[in-house]
């Protein structure tokens, strides 16, 4: 039995709920799911500077919660904001959306599409696949609508952009399996999958079950050299109180 | 619940025992496991030549069992011996010890040193991990012992050789974790780990947990292009029998 | 005088005389050319099932010529189905179609573009061009086509849609230069060389002539390492008597 | 004339004020420089955890001042802390140091060593250096120093290993030039360079003389995709009052 | 104080005059600037045959005024030619026009189109992308015209025929900045930046910056290994005159 | 029959007579072999100087003999200096010793040392064998010689150093093959390769045989784009007659 937490980086309150609800879902029985944002930052992520900000929420509750006895972390952003900073503060296995996605794509596919909502993202997106090594086989596309889009009055329409997008990418990229791009389209990955043919690959789902395999056979992050603990030093102002302990 | 089959592509009746002993021990308490391996073929597998024989080991094995309903496979060897062609032959996941040992090595470590047996397989290891696209965080180093030296009276100089090559690694490599380079050392992992310090990746444990996350999702290898089903079509003599039904 | 076997890795009458005829109308006049292919196996090869069959075939003509005396050998497949177990098995130097046509085209073109019968090869073929190093210059397209429509009634249909993808390539990938990515393709070299007004190159004749080059100058594939012979071992089952002994 | 800001992330004032001192020493004489730090973070950068925590106190700068017209931004760390979230803050040229001593080295010599003090650095570095393309160039070595040993009395003891970190580079990478790894060694610069007898590139300084550069002729960061303006939204708790305005 | 030579390594007066011009007026006014060519070789560089006799051109230029106390030089020509050459003879930092540009595109955006006038630039400036390390994130197109048609009565097409290039590389490379492919355009980037509302990156103008730059820092080419001068000895004939006299 | 031009790009009258010597002892007998060098420029070269000008000398013989029908073309230099100009200037295949003795190497070995005589050629070697994609598979060693060791007096001490480099490299960087980076070592390859106890490659003999290939094929370089002929255009000066003429 492993106590796994699943952390929006975001403040999205209902975006954590769906987060959670899909988590206890398909989480193996077994496993215990948290399901946390931070008490402060911004009520979504898009781009470098919203990054940077959720980081250090996310940052936050680790250190809060990791006394509790955490046996991995998911971080419930396609970004895989913090994800770095997060292995250096415990040694609990971390997984992001993106990276736990494109390890279960890689197998089932020889060519993949990230479908991810802003054109803006694209570019940041296509740098996180080159740094988990999946360049070659693996291209990003943009559908043309928010994130939020997928909540409320425009799920629809947006559903409808992600499906011609998907679509677009399998016939013009050859993409034989599709990855959902957004933390927020958790649950729509079997709809798509009905309706496309291929398989379809959300971040959500797969990062909780690298981390439930991992936690499971208790595997830990390395501390030695790049995930080592921060070094103990002080921290001041607005960020007292956030500086390392255990270094 | 899934049932996964686990396979040992050489004809090695004690190897295939202890991976089904650690398989059965570390696999999800609701899933069931079976472990085999082919009725032809070579005693192990060291280098490309026996490689193509086992593959075809490996195929028959599918092929006889795939119908009883396999929700994911696992390919007992660290060479992934016949995995792209096993993703053909089945819609289920299918997943080499390398690949899977790889994708959890890349979320806990920065850099990592797989360690295998004999120099020989170096080079084609490197190729693997190429393949894989973990090149550039990844180093292979053999021990300078032959795989069998694992069984008997060679364990304990076999192990001795194993942990030398991987402290070697450790302070002139910078790895941060070390990766078992073949089946065969599944059962030392734990012994590897309390001796050097940092984490020890068993690729027959991390391609189990990768199976047992994909089957337990549902996901499925894409059929377009790559992993096809082969198209039907006679084979003769020696491999009449052999022949693809599905495509 | 040099000894070069060509070995048609499927069980295609038709096909290996067709290779026969191209390899022995292009060999220089002094060599000798054998064109073999195994007694068992598919009729042709199309994706990774069929070529783990194949490969062993391969194999089997290796072990029953090598002891007469060939001086090199040519996998008559632009899948380069088997060559690195065959580069074990013998010392003889080995070259496949594509390894071979690509070190042609990296001379005499800055960009080319690799035109094969049927898409599901694209994916396949971009991972052995990758392996290659040649993934930055070569592209892979396909004229929607089956690899037997080049021959009997379909053959002009088929042409016409290979010289299509050929002139679209041209135009839209800026390909200064065609390779044949199929075996069956021998023949038509000129033809379409004369119609496109750009370099063609076939694989057979590409892959004889660095055959016939590196067996002129006695060279050898290295025994150390990567291309080590195999070690001896039994075989069991359906392959006693494929065990190797050489090593 | 441009006014250039040069903002050390971190809370050390004597860093900051060494940074001014070079800073100004070497910036063209027609440009104004300031130096600035946060007023909130950690004491020094080492790793992920302090980067994530000081990116925020860089931002928070950035918004502070951007309004009084900067013409060019130096982040005056070598892990370029901030960088990709800075420009999307400010349509001025902003350059890290790592980046901008990468650019000189490549231009200056054909191999080239990163000297950093601790080996706790060696890896994100490594990553850096890929991220802008140089890896095939570069290679960092540590000195086995803590950065503030280069302050104080340790300061002779942290210069003279890092004078043996950098011979051993030149002799045992084939180093041609030698780049400093950390802001904190920007005014040995020419110590060293005298005496190793090659060039030694400081990335206060370059970075300096890139920005100066853009400055001049008027370049800004492109507003489209990657480095696009935040979106709007509000920002909660801790972080109220960084939320973006200018989206 | 610095003295930088830039030098159009063609005999084009016209072009020589022009390009003085642009890095008098941008040049930082503390700086003297000479603007030279050969005074023998092609008239335009189009293609490795014409660089080839350029190249010497060019060494010749700072064989004659390197002794007069240059401080850095800019090959004034987008192939850089003879950049590695020049490395060589001077230990001024020496410049061509792509690397400069890149340096400035790479710190601008995430991702940038190289627009050169003729199709058959496009494979050599892709290449030379490449040995940048900046071919991830750069493109190149053409606009289909002759360099010299910036001049002269063709110019109002050759610069239409460039803005449209430009905007579809916007639109479908998504490309977020523009890198002037040639010495010729000098003068319409400012033109170019206001119709298209992108960052226009000029090579002349970035190449005397990063020269400017490095001088002003004391920088010189390392005359270790890749850039060491030429070891002496006779040169003979046509080039008898031109030999090494420095190594 | 074909005819085959080689060309030693240096003056050095005794090199290019040993070169032919071996060209014509290895050349299939029924191939005329011309052995050729300039009649002005270098006696040697020795980095990026000295190839400038040795290009010039290669594209003056290639201008004076290409009208009276060569099929193909040797650049006897392991720099593969010109190579890339003199494909523009002919439509014969044009072959360099590395690229020729890469092409050899990657079939023969999985991994293989270029072992060059000064350790200045590393670095521009290096930068080749990137250039021909092999950068994964090759290391490049200096045996701490001259060029001109190899010959008279100092022949004994310099094929020792080569020796020892080479046995260093099979023991240390695991080479499996040995590449000769020196044309003028085309005469102890024989020798090496019975002292080392693995294949030689000699760049010389490779690209000979590469290049009869090619000529006996009828296979001619691609005139669109990349390699197109040199446009017409005057040339000045000293370089007044080698203006194209065919483009």
């Amino acid at each position: 039995m492993s106590k796994i937490a699943i952390i929006n980086p975001n403040m999205s309150a209902g975006f954590t709920n769906k987060i959670r609800e899909q988590a206890r879902k398909i989480a193996f029985p077994h496993n215990e799911i948290l399901a946390l944002n931070p008490r402060f930052g911004p009520d979504s992520i898009e781009g470098y500077y919203d990054e940077a900000f959720a980081s250090v929420g996310l940052l936050s509750v680790i250190r809060e919660i990791d006394p509790t006895g955490i046996d991995g972390y998911v971080v419930a952003c396609f970004d895989d904001t913090g994800v770095d900073a997060a292995r250096c503060l415990t040694a609990a296995p971390v997984m992001g959306l993106c990276e736990g996605a494109l390890r279960f794509a890689q197998a089932l596919a020889g060519r993949y599409a990230i479908v991810t909502p802003m054109a803006v993202s694209v570019r940041p997106l296509e740098h996180l696949v080159r740094k988990y090594g999946a360049d070659r086989d693996c291209v990003v596309r943009a559908a043309g609508v928010r994130t939020l889009d997928f909540e409320g009055v425009q799920a629809a329409r947006a559903y409808e952009a992600l499906l011609l997008a998907a679509q677009k990418s399998l016939r013009e990229d050859d993409a034989e399996a599709i990855v959902l791009g957004c933390a927020g389209m958790t649950d729509i990955a079997d709809r798509l999958k009905a309706d496309l043919g291929v398989p379809v690959i959300d971040g959500v789902q797969a990062a909780i079950k690298m981390v439930e395999g991992m936690a499971s056979l208790k595997l830990a992050t390395s501390k030695h050299s790049t995930y080592g603990y921060p070094p103990a030093k002080p921290y001041h102002g607005l960020f007292a109180g956030f500086e390392p302990v255990t270094g």
